[in-house]
């Protein structure tokens, strides 16, 4: 049985991507810019460090979004990523995604789609709609 | 030296994803949907057949975006997504951006980024917005 949805029903998950992690990411995306895979470079940056690939980061939404809420076999219509600030490797990052609208006979749900640091400063900003075929009419 | 940036400036990457690239995208990104992993599973779903993460797919541009155009030292803002057709494992794809808009005094650069398949129907439609630092005056 799938789940009632509600507005307002929320999602989180905790996520910390190593060194590992960005090397996968960075064959699997086909960017490997020096500033997510070069420690020294990266000191040169404006970053100061390395950080993680902001798409990889957003990633974090696809598992939220298809696994808990709205769950498992919701289709992804489209994701806006807002890239605020930087994620850097091995720092602990919550993301969270939050009901914001819910079109019953569509089956088309709106959420917001955030990624903040351990302070609550906000680090990606989104919004993801889903089609939920279990609510359509 | 970095290239010179022109509105109409376009750059591709053919891609064709394969199982182990879904399979270590689904670790990556924490979402296991049978949809994406279990061909006996996906035979059943509107699909027929296991379809790649419309994330990993959406994560062609920033390859593209971070070392071809604009390329390295690029800053990515935002990317908008709009999943408007699967794309099947195996299958070649293409994804394109291209240079809406420069603003030379700010150092920001809009393009649209779009993957078709092989007959130019479009899978993924989106929108980026990049912080080039050599363009800020």
């Amino acid at each position: 049985m799938h789940k009632t949805l509600q507005v307002g029903d929320k999602a989180t998950r905790r996520r910390t991507f190593t060194e590992t992690d960005v090397h996968q990411f960075a064959d699997l995306s086909g960017d490997h810019n020096p500033v997510h895979l070069d420690a020294e470079f990266a000191a040169g940056t404006q970053f100061k460090a390395r950080i993680v690939h902001g798409m990889l980061v957003g990633s974090l939404f696809t598992g939220i979004l298809g696994e808990d809420l709205p769950g498992s076999g919701s289709i992804y219509m489209t994701q806006n990523l807002n890239f605020k600030a930087p994620v850097y490797l091995d720092q602990e990052v919550i993301a969270t995604v939050e009901i914001t609208n819910i079109r019953e006979g569509k089956g088309i749900v709106s959420l917001t789609t955030n990624v903040t640091d351990n302070t609550g400063k906000v680090l990606v900003q989104g919004e993801a709609v889903l089609f939920v075929p279990w609510l359509k009419s």
